[in-house]
């Protein structure tokens, strides 16, 4: 498998957990989102949407969206699962995943940050609404996690695949997670985990020196 | 089964149509976002985000964020599926369902749009936004989903559930569609489908008069 990655991506960063929890061999094939590369003719011929991540099967088949990408390698590599196996249970964990993935990772996308600096907005202002939604949604995460281990449990799963990268980017913002305790569990166990190591955007073939 | 729902929310209408495609029946408990109750204290303290949809299962128990809810669904109730079996297929459709989840819908969220107008935005320029990202995201889906029936088949899918409820916000932020047939014949199909008839925002409980 061929993964198109971006070093500091947050979803190119989730696939990469997964994929390094599944034990799976994959080729990085870096594209430069800040030279632009997603929007190369090349790569636009690939995935018309123009984002990272986007996985190559064997097959030549390209899978786009990482929650697309996160659910075919549970499918297709079920061994190390990253979901529990009652429905009621799974739909926990995807509840928390969705939160990250649809309403806190979205909105400070950098296309998102672009559309705003477009509209006149100053890095201030900018730096206020990605701290609005991360708070917001970490808040949510908080309470939805449990009380020991990693998100759901003492082995990593889909919940900490989103965590993670989440995290990441708060750091990068500056948002303060004194106020998420079980948040910070996680992340210390994940610090420790080899997966999430090797996955880290620092430790990337496409990371600056 | 009870669904926490408003007439008029996106990601509540997805559910809605799942919930009608595969036959199930539940009561419909609406939140009204116009006048906040989601941020009442009785729906906080049974889902903290303050968002609809959620589900409450026979058991008690309540899941949140519809994509969590509609995996939740296809595993529950496997009738009537609404995933192709091959994990490859699969991923195909769940990468339509994430561009409309992820890249385009949280952006014209109601919090989103009230976030704009509080850094001095106004109508039109709200309305820019929103065009832009609807537009993009469905650019990209007109050139994923197949070329005939409905987004991936002749009988509705996940993609389906997304991409209607998507099509309904599109409509009402009068997004043209003149560019994107495929998402067109989709519209129509759907347009007949009843299952697709009973979920609209224009036949729910708390729908004004």
């Amino acid at each position: 498998m061929e993964l198109f990655t971006y070093y500091r991506s947050t979803s190119s960063y989730r696939v990469r957990i997964a994929l390094a929890l599944k034990g799976l061999d994959y080729q990085a094939l870096p594209v430069n989102l800040l030279k632009g590369e997603q929007r190369g003719a090349d790569y636009l011929a690939l995935n018309p949407q123009g984002r990272v991540p986007a996985l190559r099967l064997e097959s030549g088949e390209l899978l786009v969206q990482s929650p697309a990408i996160i659910e075919y390698l549970e499918e297709a590599f079920p061994e190390t699962p990253l979901l529990p196996r009652a429905p009621e249970a799974r739909a926990r964990v995807r509840g928390v995943a969705a939160i990250i993935g649809c309403d806190v990772h979205p909105l400070h996308n950098v296309s998102v940050l672009n559309q705003l600096r477009q509209l006149g907005h100053d890095e201030a202002q900018v730096n206020q609404w990605i701290g609005h939604w991360i708070s917001q949604g970490l808040a949510a995460v908080e309470q939805l996690i449990g009380d020991d281990g990693f998100c759901f449990g003492a082995t990593p799963g889909v919940a900490d695949v989103y965590l993670i990268p989440q995290l990441y980017a708060a750091e990068r913002f500056n948002i303060d997670l004194g106020g998420y305790p079980r948040i910070r569990r996680v992340a210390a166990l994940a610090e420790q985990h080899p997966a999430f190591h090797q996955a880290h955007p620092a430790r990337q073939p496409d990371t600056p020196d």
